[in-house]
């Protein structure tokens, strides 16, 4: 225990809804849920919870209602297309009970986007510019269709690379805890065979979580500490590596991740 | 309307709990869904919402109550290894209110399966016999520990690899319904223009589910039309290719998938 130490600070959570039948279906896969995982992780941002549900409006609003009331910040992504399977917007202006419809800056951008190409600004396209009543633009470097934000809910596209873009821009806004560090332990000592020793030695570090994730093609496992405190995980780190030496292993600490 | 074209059958419906701290920070990226989703689809059970939570309890338990009510079958992947957070089994006793145990099967085929390899049947090892009392055992070809059945929820590790033979092994166990069949319509039409006339095709077409989905590199889309019945795919997706053509497209549809 380092008398340097700060307390354990209030987590700082998050969960995700992915909207898409295709998602569903196994026609697409998603990526959003990994990247978010990561970058919210930077930010000292947990994601907690995820749900995927269909384009079904019940579905979505509920999702929305339940996880904004959970956690500290809610992102949902897909669905905020032209087409008429697109009603994430509607949806999240339903679970606010808001009134929804023509956001005067996302008119703005999106007519002038259309009217430089030479392009029409059909009904379609204007659907991508309803939004629920004062909701606050995110923007869209990439396709110029905006997504927005309405108290801690944001709304994101489903397509991946513009998805992505629009975080980076918007990330500034929230506010995460103190970031997780993590350390990695891998070994071909069986799980079978460090189950015991690592249930004790969780017992010994209450302040960090550890995982074990076994290899995919050998016995063996990658050992995961997580902790906010740098040094706790450290201590604990150095323990696994004692445990899986005592069982005759040769485990390998990873370099540190985010130390 | 066909005179031949059966009535469309009640839905056959199901849910999915990923479990595991692994997936929510990103380190291991899911393969499970997609692979439930397609293989769902294939059996005419359709996979409707996917909840991914965290290693704690009442956040596992919660989810299969939720959803083994809302579905007609519920999968669970993740958490029935031999360390200490590996919870899914416990958690799935408690969510039905069932005492959990040695499952004297399990106990004997994981004690055959260490002995014979000369190997300990470590109290860890032991772990992964526990089931809620009276599940009925999901066999595992690949490393021995089962999975198992408590109703209408099935508990699948988290491996893809082990979860997908598995899957295989137990798939007879579930009645599917009819299946839902696909097609596709590929154009470079931006989805912006084809959106206002694909909302009325969709009216037009009641018994079909039409998503459209933004091509990733370039403007156009894939319009997928979902029915049960063939027909109606069929005869939506000729609409589709002559609504692309009246907007000046070329568009093409692709080989039936499940005709």
């Amino acid at each position: 225990m380092s008398d340097t130490a700060t307390p354990p600070s209030t987590p700082v959570t998050a969960g995700l809804v992915i909207i898409g039948n295709e998602i569903l279906s196994g026609r697409t896969k998603d990526a959003n849920l990994q990247f978010l995982g990561e970058e919210l992780n930077q930010l000292g941002i947990r994601l907690t919870e995820v749900r995927v549900v269909s384009d079904v409006p019940d579905a979505i609003i509920e999702a929305v209602n339940t996880l904004r009331a959970r956690y500290t910040y809610v992102f949902t992504t897909g669905g905020i297309g032209p087409t008429h399977d697109d009603i994430t917007s509607e949806c999240v202006a339903k679970a606010f009970d808001l009134d929804f419809g023509p956001n005067p800056e996302a008119v703005k951008l999106l007519e002038a986007h259309y009217t430089a190409r030479g392009d029409e600004f059909t009904p379609a396209r204007q659907r991508m510019a309803n939004t629920p009543v004062d909701a606050v633009l995110i923007d869209n470097p990439v396709s110029v269709a905006p997504g927005f934000q309405v108290e801690n809910v944001f709304v994101l596209p489903g397509v991946p690379r513009i998805m992505q873009t629009m975080f980076a821009g918007m990330k500034h806004r929230l506010t995460g805890g103190r970031r997780m560090v993590s350390r990695t332990v891998s070994s071909l000592v069986p799980e079978g065979r460090a189950g015991g020793p690592l249930t004790e030695l969780q017992a010994r570090h209450p302040e960090t979580e550890i995982g074990s994730y076994p290899l995919n093609d050998r016995p063996g496992a990658n050992i995961v500490i997580r902790a906010e405190d740098p040094e706790k995980a450290d201590a604990a780190a150095l323990d696994v590596v004692q445990m899986l030496k005592d069982l005759g292993g040769e485990p390998v600490l990873q370099e540190p991740d985010g130390a």
